[in-house]
């Protein structure tokens, strides 16, 4: 009988979940809308709605199959406990809501999930370690025991595996590579309530932050001095690099120099054969990759020189997702 | 019958050795001055003297035993090849010899003594990595998946187990979290050719040359006024410090902060159990302890703080090195 497991992805805005083969073939999927479950009381409907739409998409499949087990990606997801903990855009109390309990935003979802599947492997990870076993699974990492994985999105999202093994950390939260301090002294100011995080430069709004600085710093003519920062998208760049404007260039050669000498550091740690870059900003191609290529070569221990390669994911695309949380128990039947 | 291990350590005065039980009790010892094979022509002589020397040791032994292997740790020892690859302090040229190929210092070192052994399993790993296995068999690292050992000599060592293992990378050279870049503006020189890595302030020499640089910012009175570079060594801070000395106190807390901060980046990454000081170093105590806890924990991402201990070595003491290098054989028989 064929095989089957399900991928959900948790974002912000939408969930989607598919049903995936071994071959990362998807024969089924749906979406529901995680925007209209954004208050903590909408949690338990989120779950049902959820399990309700999972089940009847099992339902329309025309041919007989086994479900080996549902993979989920979500913010701020851990591993060891299935949870999902206080995550920053999701299931929030209501702003007249008098003295909220934060730590009651701790959300058991394999737990409340295992309800609706009882007899079901649930296994959740947060959405950059997902990513990575998507790449271990279906992506460029296949057979590699030693990588790492960088997703480029918002923020900067990180998976590091070892010995063939994600690593996932004494308490589910390790890669958040993102929030290495990469500048002490008056450093960006970061999401997370410090300054200086990797995060701040590199990343959607890193790189926009950058260009804006540059467009300060530099007289240069450039097309991006006709956007203002609440119209400006980080693709407008890639695009305006493309055309060769100088604030654009130096743009991306800056964002290259903090990620390149940022990786350095990270390759004397976990010496991997490989690092990925996954996301929007990776899709600028030879803007980002031959500068921090360049960047890291320049900074890195003489060891390690000219051993690791930076290259592009294997999972770009539309399913990526959706692909990569499917991947958490693919990997577990290998 | 009883079972026991050799362990080798192999440092740039002595190569010590000691035949190990699981317990950690050693049942003989020697040592041969790695001094004396100073240059590459001595190598070959160094196998003979040690493995005969090792076989003696076995000889002398009055009761029936069975050996399981033979655990090695050396400088730029390579755990994947066997091998010890360009080792700054050993088995270099002569000054005089005409364009020595450096290429040609990597020793092989296990399928040397593999001539010696035939049938005795060999392993070798850098010294850093056979004291976390070390803290790991019989050190405070027992039972422990997730945790860093910092190994704090001339240099600053590490060692990173995740998931139960011992991360060597791709290349069999992971681990040199000394070499992290923790200043970037005029840091200070390192022996790998860089500037500002860490061992340059966490480390014997990196503390000394913090006192060397803190008598000449501040005005304060100090004992350390009297004693010149080439005669100071790391200990004398401590025994200001005990005393109240404000230069050796100043000392420790930037040391402390260095480490500390640099700690908070690594935990992002692999998010540890506990961090395990080991080293002449680690034995300042609450000195080095208490800053490098502030330091972190002040400079730790919300999600890791008050999670992560910072604690002593286990191995302690004049056989640690000796004990490590045992334990590469004893993990492999659990």
């Amino acid at each position: 009988m064929k095989k089957l497991v399900f991928g959900v992805d948790i974002g912000g805005t939408n969930t989607a979940f598919g049903l995936v083969d071994e071959a990362g073939d998807i024969y089924a999927e749906s979406v529901i809308p995680t925007k209209k479950y954004l208050l903590f009381d909408d949690y338990p409907a989120f779950v049902t709605d959820l399990c309700e739409g999972m089940q009847r998409l099992m339902a329309s499949v025309t041919f007989d199959f086994e479900l080996l087990g549902i993979g989920i990606g979500a913010p701020n997801g851990n591993y060891h406990k299935g949870t999902i903990e206080y995550p920053a855009n999701l299931w929030k109390f209501r702003p007249d809501e008098k003295n909220p309990d934060e730590s009651r935003r701790l959300f058991n979802l394999v737990a409340d999930m295992q309800k609706y599947f009882p007899s079901t492997l649930i296994l959740l990870t947060n959405d950059a370690n997902a990513a990575t076993i998507g790449e271990m699974v279906y992506g460029n990492a296949k057979g590699l025991q030693d990588f790492i994985m960088i997703t480029l999105g918002t923020g900067l999202g990180s998976g590091f595996v070892a010995n063939g093994e994600m690593i996932y950390g004494h308490d589910g939260f390790a890669g958040e590579f993102g929030h290495t301090i990469v500048e002490r002294n008056n450093g960006r100011v970061c999401g997370c309530g410090r300054r200086g995080c990797l995060e701040t430069y590199v990343s959607a709004t890193g790189i926009k932050r950058t260009a804006f600085e540059l467009m300060a710093k530099m007289n240069d003519q450039s097309e991006l001095r006709d956007i203002s920062f609440n119209d400006f998208d980080a693709s407008m760049i890639s695009a305006a690099a493309a055309k060769g404007d100088p604030v654009a260039l130096e743009t991306f050669r800056y964002t290259g120099e903090m990620l390149g000498r940022a990786l350095a550091d990270a390759v004397v740690i976990s010496s991997p054969k490989a690092i990925f870059l996954f996301g929007g900003l990776a899709k600028a191609g030879k803007f980002l990759f031959e500068p921090t290529k360049w960047y890291m070569e320049e900074n890195m221990l003489s060891v390690f020189k000219n051993k690791v390669d930076i290259l592009p994911s294997g999972i770009e695309g539309k399913n990526a997702a959706i692909l990569g949380s499917a991947a958490l128990i693919w990997q577990k039947q290998a």
